[in-house]
């Protein structure tokens, strides 16, 4: 589908800063390299609004009076899911009509930008972050970055293209039913869904506000190490936000893990008639068990109840309320498959909405009971990758199908990791989540980080769909001028997991 | 009103059990000696259903096997709020068409049984618990144990009088909106409102199902702090029961209280008129700063805000969902004043809910501000007592005013304890409550101990209506036998102050 004559970049954020700090590299030269692969993934639909020299000049401007060895994410490119506010530019949430220009940017997106960090642009997305397809979107659908009959998955489906294809280091998403960890899966990226209110949601469009999170979508979790802690941090102006009492910054960086746990395997997993990923799956658990993990089996039957509730319960009354006065006055504005899973929501009763809250409470009793006896639960992230035509003539039943692992984690208060997990004969990666209890994000990330850089796999994990392998978690000095940024680190063995 | 030809029993916990150990007293002596003063109480309407010989003898059997020394409530009488389960006894809610008869206790009484307490009978309630006056219930409106023109409060009214008279040593209420507080401060009594999810509401008729708590009625806090520890513990069969991680048991029998502290007073209050209120208040704030406490003015408009949301917003819809059933097909058979609150909530919209669920996290955003720098904040628990006419010309005004101070603190998480400041020119009792953040529960419990039992008070405080003086926290030996219990124990001096 896109022409990719220029290598793809490597923007694994250690090597970007080792880049900065040898000197060879600058913002301005690496965001003309962006520039140009972008317009070569023009037809992905990726990009809602890119940033133009004149919107980047102040970023730019800023960190040219800026020491790279004192800001943490000192030039690092990253794309902002177009439901998050950047200051000066328009939020459309992928439904144009609605449109904004905020005068400040979202808590998150001020964090990352006061640590150096480099905004390229705003991402398409499901309308309204409602779906987990990615093609949901007057932008066009966003294909799959290793094939593009398929879907990148949604709603953050622009925000983990443009990672995949490595035209940004990381990207911002949020995550209400899955949209942070579905895209992940589709698209070999890691995708972090941190604790409910440990990333401020101030200066982001709601979808159901009592339980959306920002979500990271990075290339691998020594990354994404590093941007927990920037991107965490209480925010008073948050309504929702909660502090970390004993969190553990969700950082591998400096963390060691476990050297032997407990996860646990749902009982019964549903592959909605997929052949290819349920043998993945089992290697995955062979390998996690290898690292020192006991496989616990675990009745998966009240996590499904719980998913059900999303999207069939009062919650979707969140996301009318969320939007109101504008689906009130201008309903045919809206996608017509969004427009008919909020649209009814005004009709849902205040009765209703309690009594799903009682039964989720007694759901909740239920999971936390597994909590004391295990690490972490491991489940694929999505059962089976579904193609955009496939979507277009089955678009409610087949995005349920998406969610079934996804959907329950924000309902029942828990974190969760979307991590790549190997390739499915059909080409397209294959990934599963590793989810645990309110504030297990840091114990989640070095669990995720051994089972991604585990050197027994068959074949070395890649950068998304660029290429490049995962370098392994210590920080590694380039050996190559910063410019030829696109090539890969071939003298980088798999063999040393320092994470 | 009431006839009371003998003398009030005294039944504070720690006289019962010494004279339970000096052995010249037996749990069937006392059911007697109580049997006789309930009798005497009969126009009050205080019971719905006192307990038979025949519903008795069970538990009675099983005190006579027991050690009074090893059974902390060996043998000590409560009642119990007739929308709390007690097995094999009817509960009504005061709605007797709707009454069944339930195999299990809630779990709060079986934790009291199980401790040795001694249940009297079910008490008259404002219907559904929805209510702060006392008087809209099919079995009478509970007459103020001091003044029989004016209210007792309610919900729990049945349960307030019945420990002000004498009757019990302690009762169950619950505790919606002040329910558990609001006929504390009406009948002289220590009102114990814990953080939500602390005590069970297993076996309990929801109000407000997100918010119901099971409170305490008792004479003073030394009884509470001998009950709390056995009323409270993790219910896995509540779903919305919370461990108390870093809970001090709200018991001030062996707490030291602390030496200074700040205290929060709203710069504005309301008294609806009352004239003999707010000298109370005012002399309450002095001795309290005298206690060791530094006062500080806050603003107490997002509690006012909070407190409106309870009956002016979507959670009336809980009581709904709590009896949707019977009021769906029996609206008829409910008091016309709780018909006339809780049939409207059918129509409340989700959306509606969800938005008042905001508009309450952004209020306790700011409320929650407060904590880190006060130990509490003290208020009147209610501006000013009504007389029952008044709340029949007046009914759901009347009875918002009651709700000023104590509707907002379910919905904000807060801990609270009700405790009496002195006696008004009327001869009504006065109260104030303090409150603090979730799991304060402790040392709000240990300075009202020290509000209460201050020996610099004018007049030195009675156990509710019987005359009684509050025995200082220490247990002390009764000196007496125990047949005479009605006596006071003109002994005990307000000038140690041990608790």
């Amino acid at each position: 589908m896109s022409r990719t004559p220029h290598s793809p970049l490597n923007l694994s954020i250690r090597h970007l800063r080792a880049a900065y700090r040898e000197g060879g590299l600058t913002p301005a030269t690496l965001v003309e390299q962006i520039r140009t692969r972008i317009a070569e993934h023009a037809a992905d639909n990726i990009w809602i609004h890119v940033l133009s020299d004149a919107e980047l000049a102040p970023y730019l401007a800023s960190l040219s009076e800026a020491d790279p060895e004192t800001l943490p994410l000192y030039g690092i490119p990253f794309a902002i899911k177009d439901n998050i506010d950047l200051a000066g530019v328009p939020t459309t949430a992928a439904l144009p009509e609605l449109a904004w220009t905020p005068e400040r940017s979202a808590t998150v997106v001020e964090r990352l930008i006061s640590a150096g960090a480099l905004p390229i642009g705003k991402t398409n997305l499901d309308q309204l972050a409602t779906g987990l397809v990615g093609t949901r979107s007057p932008y066009g659908a966003v294909p799959n970055a290793f094939d593009p009959d398929y879907i990148a998955g949604g709603s953050s489906s622009g925000s983990a293209a443009a990672v995949a294809h490595g035209l940004v280091s990381f990207a911002l998403g949020t995550d209400t039913a899955g949209s942070g960890r579905v895209p992940a899966a589709l698209n070999n990226l890691v995708g972090i869904k941190p604790t409910r209110g440990l990333v401020s949601t101030r200066g982001v469009l709601p979808a159901c506000r009592t339980l959306d999170c920002v979500s990271l979508f990075t290339l691998d979790l020594v990354d994404a190490g590093m941007l927990m802690p920037i991107a965490v941090g209480f925010d008073p102006e948050d309504p929702f936000a909660r502090p970390a009492p004993s969190l553990t910054a969700a950082s591998s960086a400096d963390g060691r893990a476990e050297a032997s746990f407990r996860f646990g395997v749902p009982a019964d997993l549903e592959w909605f008639g997929d052949t290819a990923s349920a043998s993945l799956f089992e290697a995955t658990v062979r390998r996690l068990s290898a690292l020192g993990g006991e496989a616990v089996t675990v009745d998966f039957t009240p996590f499904v109840e719980a998913a059900r509730l999303l999207y069939e319960g009062p919650w979707v009354a969140e996301r009318y309320a969320a939007i109101e006065d504008w689906i009130r006055t201008r309903p045919e504005t809206l996608h017509p498959v969004t427009r008919a899973i909020i649209e009814p929501a005004a009709e849902a009763r205040a009765v209703d909405a309690f009594k799903a809250q009682y039964r989720l409470a007694e759901i909740k009793r239920r999971t936390d009971a597994f909590w004391p006896d295990l690490d972490c639960i491991l489940t694929p992230t999505i059962a089976t990758p579904y193609r955009i035509a496939e979507v277009a003539a089955d678009p409610i039943r087949l995005n349920s199908n998406l969610g079934y692992y996804t959907n329950f984690m924000n309902l029942l208060d828990l974190a969760a990791v979307a991590v790549p997990a190997g390739m499915r004969p059909d080409g397209l990666p294959f990934g599963v989540t590793l989810f645990g209890p309110a504030f297990s994000d840091g114990i989640l990330a070095r669990l995720a980080e051994r089972l991604h850089l585990d050197p027994s796999q068959t074949a070395w994990p890649t950068q998304g769909a660029t290429g490049h392998p995962v370098s392994p978690g210590s920080i590694q000095q380039p050996r190559r001028p910063a410019e030829n940024l696109q090539e890969s680190e071939p003298e980088v063995l798999p063999l040393v997991v320092c994470g």
